[in-house]
């Protein structure tokens, strides 16, 4: 199931699923069945392990016929990012494909040999913008904006020192996220500012859920600038997967639902190409995650 | 004004101000006058422009005397961290006091010379407990817990890009926090996972408002295990203060009501011992900044 958070017209956030080419109100639905389902995706992912299947066969059983009013074409809705307001920062996790790791160590100033461990920091809440939200760009503050195409994994069930065999149990599902940074606002060795400015964290454009990717380690991921391809691989090429960075993350640090892990970026930032390349005021970033989504957005000065 | 967030009996979580050796409960002290006020520091935050010198003039007006029920001795509640939940990662500031650069340079990985600009990381709401909460210890991450007292700063008002001439206007309040670290967990040089663990940010045991702190760059801060004082300065002594830091930050992210600044930590930690220690389950840490309040919390094996 492909699941967003949209406005229609005046309204406030609600909860959608995608069903071809249709946004379909999940709270509206649920009450055409006589049901109260929620109409805020963090409030559904702390319950679906109920809310899930429910509706799912909602879906099936309607099979393409909505209530009246509860179902417009997603060209009709404004998307925002899937969780709007993450409850916590965005775990990031660096350095975790290996040819980044080399262009990493190349021109930036982290180590050549590979990372041991993951490489966790974080992105505030206040960096999220949705889908064609402005990237801001703020010249007093950086001449080094760069990008970073990323698989984002939604956690679904509270993690507490979860072993990697059971770690994929707590996935509710997959988004992409565009990992923002201003190279040059590096503090002692810290990412958290240069990552974490309000707009550096483009997401979604929905949540696919768990169930429909077949394997979240065999997904191309891409980037492009103006229309030019910059980032183009695979998340097979991750250093340490998924299970080992939830299990890795939730040995310290207790996961919860909504939770969001931005994976990690394949080689072809910025920093690295020859010469370096940053992002400027008039430029169009476009990502994607094939499987998941795709993700546009401009630069913008502020 | 002293404000706690606190359990009586099996009730959830309230909002109460201290008064003289008693938890009043804001939101019952509303009802007895016809209004309405939170039972939640949040929500009393969000609106602290007009609540704040309401509770003051009904606390004054009630002079002692409490409507049935709403009071209790403090003795009596448990006080949980003030903020119990903080909507996002608390903002913690490395190296920030000159003594500290010192040890930190001769002992652990970090530069000697001063940080130019506030070193910014992290701290999950997951790593928050209140007052006399158990720090665990988990002696298959870390051999190397260690202690950090710090002035925290809680924000009142949205802050972005805000000079600092208009800085300490986004001030709500001051509270205590130790900021408990596993030295041996740190991830090429990022300190969220060393830092972020459960239990690792003792915090409270109240919110004083910033009306009542004539100076908070001149407040005594001071720390002890097991009864032996190991840190013992004044906030006199940081190289970047509150205004710098309220406005370096917010000058990419943006700052909002409820946010949490954990200012940074004075010379004194295990790490710069000779030899060095670190805490082990049976130590009891206390820390207090003078003023603010005392906290105090065992170390139990996990």
């Amino acid at each position: 199931m492909r699941l967003v958070t949209y406005t229609l017209g005046s309204s406030g956030a609600r909860l959608g699923a995608l069903v071809n080419g249709l946004v379909v109100d999940v709270e509206q639905l649920g009450a055409s069945g006589g049901v109260t389902w929620p109409s805020d995706m963090l409030a559904f992912i702390d319950n679906s392990v109920t809310l899930l299947p429910a509706l799912r066969d909602a879906l099936e059983v309607a099979n393409g016929r909505f209530p009246a009013g509860s179902a417009v074409a997603v060209e009709d809705v404004k998307l925002l990012a899937p969780i709007p307001r993450p409850r916590k920062n965005i775990f990031g996790i660096g350095l975790n494909y290996r040819a980044h790791v080399a262009e990493s160590a190349e021109r930036l100033d982290t180590d050549k040999d590979l990372p041991k461990q993951p490489v966790v920091f974080s992105k505030p809440p206040t960096s999220v913008i949705g889908p064609g939200g402005a990237i801001q760009h703020n010249a007093r503050m950086t001449q080094q904006l760069d990008w970073e195409v990323e698989l984002a994994v939604i956690i679904g069930k509270t993690a507490t020192r979860i072993s990697t065999d059971k770690a994929m149990d707590h996935v509710f599902g997959y988004s992409v996220m565009i990992d923002i940074s201003a190279r040059d606002n590096r503090r002692a060795g810290q990412w958290i500012f240069s990552k974490g400015m309000d707009t550096y964290a483009p997401f979604g454009p929905c949540i696919v859920t768990a169930d429909e990717i077949a394997d979240p380690h065999d997904l191309r991921l891409w980037l492009t600038k103006n229309g030019v391809m910059k980032q183009d691989s695979n998340t097979k090429y991750m250093i340490f997967d998924i299970p080992v960075l939830i299990s890795d993350i939730s040995s310290g640090m207790t996961l919860e639902p909504g939770d969001i892990i931005a994976t990690g970026t394949p080689e072809g930032v910025g920093a690295g190409m020859t010469p370096q390349e940053w992002l400027w005021p008039g430029d169009v970033v476009e990502a994607g995650v094939d499987g998941v989504g795709v993700l546009r957005h401009p630069v913008v000065a502020i």
